[in-house]
């Protein structure tokens, strides 16, 4: 199963809960765990880049890191406001 | 079931793969379907800010966009070379 069919079975439709919403997920499969994670920095970055296209607030971001062995992740949810996208 | 539950349970041990890879998924649900999809321009842009830390070849670069009704995503997927990760 490729990740894209996870988005494509497991999420519930979102006519009933009619918000916008942009889910990141950055996961790093490390073959050493000699040099730091970059992915707490890569965060902020990846949070810049969105805020150039959608009007984001701080308080509609959620994100949770996890390190598990050799595999880390970064998940970002954000819920869009109902304003429509910034031109790029 | 979360997408962290998916990276931790179905996804192969690297022991016998040990390459760093990293994989970033952006999913955007969308309510309305009249403005027109950032994600190709997000996908160049969050290559930018990869390269910050990682040396990318293009080539070791493979990504899928895909709509589907309101929910798009783009997945990027990137095999990462053995050289040390850049300095941010």
């Amino acid at each position: 199963m490729s990740l894209l069919d996870y988005f494509r079975t497991s999420r519930p439709s979102s006519a009933s809960v009619a918000k916008e919403r942009l889910q990141i997920l950055v996961a790093h499969e490390r073959v050493s765990r000699n040099q730091p994670s970059y992915l707490p920095q890569l965060q902020k970055e990846l949070l810049e880049v969105i805020r150039k296209h959608v009007n984001v607030n701080q308080d509609a971001i959620s994100f949770n890191f996890e390190q598990d062995g050799n595999q880390e992740t970064l998940e970002l949810n954000i819920v869009l406001p109902d304003q429509p996208p910034k031109k790029s």
